[in-house]
């Protein structure tokens, strides 16, 4: 056994010259920032070659919920750039290896957009089919939903579709009839069994397997791509789970979208392809760029909308996001949408929503068109401070210890009072796409008695003089009133529970009611006041006039904009859903005013609002830091902490180097000249050290307590008594990020985020004075926006 | 006089007292990073309140091709923000005055869209008249374009209306009539004429009041968004200049585009209404926020494409784009889009381009999109890598030094060339919209003889069964590939004469032509092989096959990204033309192919190989800067040169320093606290310190060539003898960047792209060491990648 093992290297130096070339490059004679040790494949100087991992932490790995540092990342990912290309030009293989580490981008990329496209296909086939489930079941296949079943047979009205043989309700299924309170009642109950037993299972899963499976997932994955380590987030187990429970979710009929959690979705494929390739395996930079890209696909997917969601990705959620992202996630979303164009699981719509309606607009509806948009800022302004209050709350009270009778009250809630009204038993989805369709394709009460040119897919029989109010008109409106009223404080407090839930498609209905309602009330006022000026040139017999439909669009936009305060993202999106160009200015409109209103209330999204109830340590890259307080401020130690620990560059025995890192947590240790001239050499990573202890301590001979530990490159003379040296430069970083303890806070913030660092020193006049992390800067910026700076988790 | 006179102040400390509260502040507790003296208004502290100004370079200004300090003016701004919402408490004129701060940029944004809404209308009416004009006149009224004097009289269909009595070529006019060979000679030279004319005007105009008015002005605003200042370039005169001899220079029928003239005719708008707001004229990183979305709105106005323009400036343009400045190009695109639309200046089209086809594509299709997109990155590959050789060489020969004798020789011979070719005769924007419509609106050759259906608008009588190639079919292919061949070479040989020339339109009528010439191809393709398994099953009678005019914009879009390495931005941009969710994966498909092939070429767009062929000092936000040197190898002193030329805190005479500024000519000092240690304390800027010395100088008695200059809070006990001290503290920049000097060079370059430096100072060990500025970077950058470092420009 002994002799299969080498003998046991004297320094780190000697350690170091065992490497293989490829792995002793990166001590040569160009000194690497920060790298020596950590940017070794597989991360381990512990780790001798052929040699079991040794029991120190792994190094090159981050803890739960620290942050990672970009700037060492980025280092990496350059250094294997290098070396590859360097190499290829030696022999073939490398050629081939250099050619295929440049191509494995582009092919991860497309594995993303084909799964994702695939995943998302079964999604939405699975929600019509469990949806379609809580009214009846098919004949021909219980498989079927409601479409695929009733479209084998020839109906081709959708009034014929609506009643086909091989379609049964429950009622007619039970009782044998459709007609009556008997059947009514079956129905009802039916309705709310299927409910409770998918929100059942849901919430069950989730708890049991994936409990990071639930919300939207789009707070954390902006977390993560800040650069957080959430372990289990975008695992697999999550991806499983999630996507079953997401197909529950949405077809328990609970208030709750599947276009945001299928972002989440989306990153976790992204984030299990990512072990294929070594090159994304490890390297956490490089990943955060393909989950960016990945949130992009998520949201062209479930929306269609490929350049939308690129918008989405780059506006929205990433933190870096460099031109060769920009390009890969175009490829990825596009790939993505044809993938889901080919399977088209979307039945007789041609997408996630259908919008038919041709007309135009005139400039005097930019008016109702503002409107919606204050009305969709002072939505997304009520949604997030109710919500967050009523989730607060809900977490002090007994029921927050109780998540599974929690989603049941919320889903029996939503089931008794949806199931009454048309517009609120429907699927969200398929409300959204009726009121975005001037009652073309549809056979609904929307558009009232008086219009029947209900199959004209033009749009022609929209115009005013055909359209005086009818009885079903009017029916059609205060159940939709009703409607409005109800998703609107169903979804304040669906939101928080623990099923897969995103916030795009809930938003998005209460606008497009409120738009639709108000585009009603428009026409009826240009129908009835015709002759007036105000209508007179543009609302004549038989031309286009008010379209209801761009209305709920306008208003979904609206609401969506103000919960989100997305800004062009949102007009691409939902440009990419009509594809008219003149819309693009009602849109723009009121999604400025909703940001703007919104943001009166509060500047912060939704989503932004989740990470701070959260307390997740995301430091957001958009905010303006306006607070006028200096580094020395903010930086560790205070006044009243004990003095800065630091190693010095000779004269510290091993002894009292371990006992420092014993008796401290910190992550790393200033090196300094002496304890007088406090003048700064390098930084040493607390792990490194440990490794490099632990390991001269079982290979280095004679190396004991009493040992000078050295970081100085030229060991002084040692007397023949004295213990060896153990020379520790290798693991210096001798190029740490300094500012001066004067620079103002805002600058630094802007330092921080803009270059992704995780720890800052802070001189004065050349001598050290302290530390500032990440950590101090977030729970700063949490202090001067007075929120409780306690509240941010850390590790 | 002398009684009006203050006492001279007696140090610095006493002259900061004299000035107002507001400007004290800045000198007060908190001191600010580099702000003590600049940051001041009007920013000269050598001019005491009620005098005139001192002989000094003001302060608070840059001098010509010097770049800007982002941190510096991003602090200012800051600053400013923060001293206004202070004082807005405190009174009602100060909260009126908060709020009127903060509307301003909106104000600003507004004006700005109607402005160039209104002058990018202006220049479309102005080019179709004198474009027109070439070709004859309007009896009605000489001011009108051929579509308007023709609109007049009830001329319905297309035919009518190229025959229309009150439209007279020249011909007509002069011989009486419009055939017979005498008639065409006479149409050919007038034609000639006018195109000379026109091209005279233009580079007369150009050459003698405003030479910045050449080119697209694309590379120049690119590089002044990234700090640089170029003094004149967006002024008044520009403007002027520019928008008239655009207007010429389009008309005269040179292959030169308005496009992207119109993003520096924006720019220079916005520049000139910058002037209105102090807080914009006074604060260079403000400016350059709006300058950013006044490249939008260029684009917006140019292609009718407000998102387009958002990106185009995003992902193209500009260097720093905050969220604040991404909602307000927004709303600017949008007022520009909006005022564009309202003032209608496009006559029988619907916009700039109009787009009229609604058929889909089959999946079979993709080869040649992706074929397309090889093209286009090929072309454009060869028209930068020509152009630019094309460029070297005339600015080498005699003829470089005749501008007027380049652009008439270059416009005798395309107009030479160009009258004969029905295609190469109308204007780049006729001849594109007519290749992007299916044959719908005009009654042009392109679509042969067997194509009776012109007057469908729906495309319907594009089914493959009624189109084998007639005779005029084949005449327009060969005329279309003459066509082609010509606007290749003569775009080639045109861009760099001094005149206004935008590259977009050319690039696209190359890719349009092409793509339309395969389309056409395919299209025999198919109804040749109807029945083949390839074209089976999309290509059956009555049903959209192949549409020549989607190849048309496909090939026009890949020509385009080859061109200018846009992405995203150019797919919205189309898309926005054709508003069909379907053309997006074409669309894309050609980009991307487009963009890789290019790519592969070289890696830089048109305008970035512009920026480098001018030499300005560009620091490109988007390449990744690989080499693997150190700060140490890069920053001054290098070791043949003299050493470092530092200031000490309290050891130097005033006489010492003003021998050392005298000496040198570098823009700033370090201060140490001495020159042994290089303990590192401060900077100073050179105009500050002179500007402090002049001051001293002038009004405080004693101080002569033998005082002690202190820069140390606490002065040293003074006796009585020597003379009085002379205290610089106030100016001294405490917080000055420092980095370590074994900091790689990649990462020192993401430093300086990402915080916007102008310079930073490097230590080791804690000791001074030398200064790396933005120019040492952009040359060491240029060295790298094999370019002549003393080619870029500076100061």
């Amino acid at each position: 056994m002994t002799s299969c093992r080498p003998p046991p290297p004297c320094t780190m130096t000697a350690f170091f010259k065992r490497l293989p070339p490829s792995r002793r490059r990166l001590r040569g004679a160009r000194p690497r920032r920060r790298l020596p040790p950590r940017a070794m494949k597989g991360g381990s100087v512990g780790e001798l070659p052929g040699r079991k991992a040794d029991p120190l932490p792994a190094l090159g790995t981050y803890k739960n919920f620290s942050t990672i540092d970009w700037v060492l990342e980025k280092s990496k990912s350059r250094d294997r750039h290098r070396e590859i290309s360097n190499n290829s030009k030696e022999s073939l293989s490398a050629l081939l290896l250099c050619i295929s580490d440049a191509l494995s981008g582009w092919l991860l990329m497309l594995l993303v957009g084909l799964m994702v496209g695939a995943v998302a296909s079964g999604i939405e086939v699975a929600t019509r089919w469990l949806t379609d489930m809580k009214g009846g079941v098919c004949l021909a296949g219980f498989w079927s939903d409601h479409d695929r079943c009733c479209s084998t047979s020839n109906q081709n009205t959708s009034q014929e579709r609506d009643h086909c043989p091989h379609w049964q309700s429950w009622a007619q299924l039970i009782t044998g009839t459709s007609q009556g309170t008997y059947a009514y009642t079956v129905d009802y109950l039916m309705y709310m069994f299927w409910a409770l037993l998918f929100a059942f299972l849901a919430v069950a899963l989730v708890g049991a397997f994936a409990p990071y499976a639930s919300g939207s997932g789009i707070p954390e994955i902006k977390t993560i791509l800040s650069g957080v380590i959430i372990r289990g987030y975008l695992g697999k187990w999550t991806l499983i789970i999630k996507t079953v429970t997401l197909v529950l979710a949405v077809s328990s009929g609970l208030s709750v979208g599947k276009e945001g959690p299928l972002v989440h979705v989306a990153c976790c494929c992204a984030n299990v392809l990512c072990c294929l390739f070594t090159k994304f395996r490890q390297n956490e930079a490089d990943r955060r760029e393909v989950l960016s890209a990945a949130a992009a696909v998520g949201v062209s997917v479930a929306f269609e909308a490929p350049i939308g969601g690129v918008l989405f990705s780059w506006e929205e959620v990433s933190y870096y996001f460099p031109l060769k992202t920009l390009c890969r996630s175009f490829f990825a979303a596009m790939v993505a949408a044809f993938t889901l164009r080919s399977i088209n699981p979307f039945g007789s719509r041609q997408g996630p929503f259908e919008v038919n309606f041709h007309a135009g607009w005139h400039m005097v509806e930019l008016a109702p068109f503002v409107l919606l948009g204050v009305f969709g800022g002072l939505w997304g302004a009520l949604f997030i401070k109710a919500n967050i209050a009523w989730c607060r709350t809900r977490s002090l009270t007994r029921l927050g210890r109780y998540p599974v009778t929690q989603v049941l009250l919320v889903t029996a809630l939503t089931a008794l009072l949806a199931f009454p009204n048309i517009y609120t038993r429907m699927s969200a989805d398929e409300l959204v796409s009726k009121l975005f369709n001037d009652c073309s394709l549809f056979n609904s009460r929307l558009c009232g008695d008086q219009h029947p040119a209900n199959t004209s897919q033009t749009g022609v029989g929209n115009n005013v003089a055909s359209r005086p109010a009818g009885e079903a008109l009017r029916t059609a409106l205060w159940q939709l009133a009703l409607a409005l009223l109800f998703k609107m404080i169903i979804t304040i407090i669906t939101f928080g529970i623990k099923v897969p839930s995103g916030v795009f498609i809930p938003s998005m209905v209460v606008g497009a009611i409120a738009g639709w309602l108000l585009g009603v009330g428009m026409e009826q006022l240009a129908y009835h006041n015709r002759e007036s000026l105000l209508f007179r040139d543009w609302c004549s017999p038989h031309t286009y006039c008010v379209t209801p439909a761009l209305y709920a669009m306008v208003g979904a936009t609206a609401c969506l904009g103000g919960v989100t305060r997305m800004t062009v993202s949102l007009v691409v999106i939902m440009f990419e859903l009509t594809g008219k160009r003149e819309h693009v200015m009602p849109l723009m409109a009121a999604t400025l005013t909703s940001k703007w209103v919104a943001d009166a209330f509060g500047r912060v999204g939704f989503d932004e609002a989740l990470i701070r109830l959260n307390g997740y340590p995301f430091l957001a890259p958009k905010e303006e830091f306006q607070h006028s307080s200096l580094a020395k401020d903010v930086m560790r130690p205070r006044k009243s902490d004990p003095a800065l620990a630091v190693l010095t560059r000779d004269s510290m025995t091993l002894g009292q180097v371990e006992t420092l890192v014993k008796s401290t947590c910190f992550r790393g240790f200033p090196v300094v000249f002496s304890q007088q001239s406090k003048r700064l050499m390098g930084f040493v990573l607390r792990r490194d050290l440990l490794s490099a202890i632990g390991n001269a301590r079982q290979w280095q001979k004679g190396v004991v307590s009493a040992s000078k530990v050295l970081f100085r490159q030229n060991a002084p003379a040692q007397t023949l008594k004295a213990p060896p040296h153990l020379r520790l430069r290798g693991i210096l970083d001798l190029s740490p990020f300094t500012i001066s303890a004067r620079t103002p806070m805002d600058i630094t913030v802007d330092i921080f985020r803009k270059l992704g660092l995780r720890h800052c020193l802070v001189t004065h006049n050349g001598k050290l004075l302290g530390i500032i992390t990440k950590k101090d800067i977030v729970k700063h910026v949490a202090q001067v926006a007075n929120r409780d700076p306690s509240s941010v988790l850390f590790k």
